[in-house]
């Protein structure tokens, strides 16, 4: 059974009214309550808790954890970010969510800004499906709609994905790369665009399938792990 | 010096008043003519001449053809398709344009259908630059603006693109991938997606730019094409 | 439940003595038993057969299909291919191996030469795992040693794969991507290069396991094949 | 005219006679020296300069930055690291070279370990070019071979190159993607894996020659940086 550790900030939901009203126990416990009714073994961490909720024994019992921060990414501390970052090198699998573009770990994994373009009006976004087949498409439709959201716009500074599954539409004129795919060491890394504190796409079905699809892609493979360092004798000595 | 064949089909201007008056001379002469003010060496050729234009004493005289085609891509002889097909995997450059997704020489490099989303009514189009510091993006803005075009929209059933270098919105709520580079062989292919008989987009500056700048990516490097076949003796054994 | 049909040439281990050997029954029993063995639903299809045993009622209920082809590729109708064809794009998988890299279907979906240097003389190949955590890795050393097998050599004219897996060593000299995933349309296709008619290699269980791999990595996802063509209304007028 | 700095550790060639030997006054001067005699403007840098040679005015001054280090990594300031992080994502070229695999800007720029195996014995190495028609394979023939080398073998902890243009056979058994591009912000990054202090490896026309076309490839284009941040105004509103 495939364990999903979900992690916030969870200050939003504390501080804001209208961030509690959407989510009044945090987003991590919406995500983990969609998580568990698919079949995941869930559980929940948040900022505030000691190491961030993410000790040694939490991740040694995580396939995959989800990321959701946004006003203290800088709270992260270094050590738990390279932690986690030597779990997903491992096999751990990491799915980003919105916001979490600017979180250390993501940072730290793409080796890039990660900056973007942003306007926060309630626009209207429009998922398209761009690699059918793949399995985080799996059940879903050619595109999904998404009635209000932060835009978040071109150009993106990442890696180019190594797969792109969703390119993004806005109502104001811009287009985002929404659903991106990474491998990095034997881990696998998913961006997921949509979600914000104020608005209720964690809610909405299509949205909770694409994140639970990506949960089952992104879960470790019981794979080697190859060795490294010194090789004194060539294997063709043998 | 870099030379250059455009290919037009060549119907539409001399069918229809609208195509007509947009492109008197036919969008091989437009495309023909910016890209001689930017210092290369140009041809045209068309469907209607004898092999298309495309014999292969042009072809060796040949570094980087650009194709633009739409109502008569089954009257292109299937001989044509396969020597151009042959040089495209020996080193020369092709530039796909517009509604020449759906020629028989890019589907025959794709290996899919090429298929996409369509509609015509002349809504506005903005290309972003999601790769920046490309050859092909040199000198460029960070988005074009088309002010009247015909949408295509994704899916675009294409291999996924080596490079990225364009993603488009439209106003009516489609995305596409608009500027894609492949490489193929020693050659080099990149399918831009505006252009149209009946919009003056081959007469906007910023549009002639890219078409520059993807002649030179795509033209054609010294050096050597791998041999291939049976190979007797080991190098080891030297 | 996975439904395999494996596909063989099958002359070989008729005509030659060596390959019979080897594969007394022929290559697709053996293929066909060991996935038997992993669980999954298989069943045969040869050359010989009408339609090569590739009717429209046996690929209907085909989830993947393996191709195993070398001295006959001529011989394969092009109306089965273009059927073959069709339904890797509508998501079944594809597992193309060893000589396969010159069959129509390959080549077709590739859409460049799929050339490469070759040598049969037993020598020695060496896969080394070069994406771990990929699902096709999934229980597999770092490294897989061939004891004899025939030697293919890059420069190997594909596009470049989405997802390099192995890279092999040759005891002559050559190294050879050796295990390649593709994306088209909405189906996958994997390569495979070790296995020869005559060297026991699909005898062997780590190879074996690379296959079985394979093939759930290349079976279909229950996702949406998005639509084509004129969409006369824009869903923002919706 | 592209100006490249030639940054080099300097210390093995100042205390092993053995590499004194091949190298007299250092790696950096050989390089800086073949260069230049492609046309390119040269300089050199290294660690023990002030801010090891890399200050801001330099930097301003450099299209292309070559990388050599391998026994005091940890002693670069991680304020000269993120400053050649900074101008790397702007658009200026890095060539990182050899043991510059484990050096600290190239470890920020992939966000993995960039570990591999390795083994000093002087093998023989063969480069299989794998990308014909690259810019970075100009006059370059199929195959470079190294007489004797440090090897360095699979599993490379890198994410997957963007285009992979060699890849090495060593003698002793193991491969490597010896050449691998990368874009990364509007830069672009090569890492080159021959060369080694006690090796004449750089002293190789064929060599200098891939170093030379990767200096040109790497050289920045002048295109647009996107501008990132707020948008208040949606361009549909304009």
């Amino acid at each position: 059974m495939t364990t999903v550790t979900v992690w916030n900030e969870y200050r939003h939901e504390r501080e804001d009214d209208e961030a509690r009203e959407v989510y009044p126990d945090g987003i991590h416990e919406t995500i983990a309550g969609f998580l568990a009714d698919e079949g995941f073994d869930t559980r929940t961490a948040t900022l505030d808790e000691p190491e961030h909720g993410l000790t040694e024994s939490v991740l040694d019992d995580t396939d995959v954890l989800t990321w959701w921060g946004h006003e203290a990414h800088d709270e992260v501390e270094d050590e738990v970010v390279e932690r986690v970052h030597e779990r997903v090198l491992s096999g751990m699998g990491l799915l980003v969510l919105h916001s979490g573009h600017f979180s250390k770990i993501f940072k730290r994994l793409m080796g890039t800004t990660c900056d973007l373009k942003w306007r926060d009006e309630g626009e209207k976004e429009r998922l398209w499906l761009v690699e059918p087949g793949h399995p985080i498409a799996e059940g879903v439709e050619e595109s999904i709609e998404v009635p209000e959201a932060e835009m978040y716009g071109e150009r993106f500074d990442v890696p180019a994905p190594d797969t792109l599954v969703f390119n993004s539409w806005f109502e104001g004129g811009e287009v985002f790369r929404s659903g991106c795919c990474y491998r990095r060491g034997a881990g696998r890394v998913f961006y997921f665009r949509p979600g914000h504190e104020t608005y209720p796409i964690y809610h909405q079905p299509e949205i909770q399938k694409v994140l639970a699809n990506a949960v089952s892609w992104a879960s470790p493979v019981g794979g080697t792990v190859p060795s490294t360092g010194h090789v004194p004798e060539p294997p063709e000595r043998d």
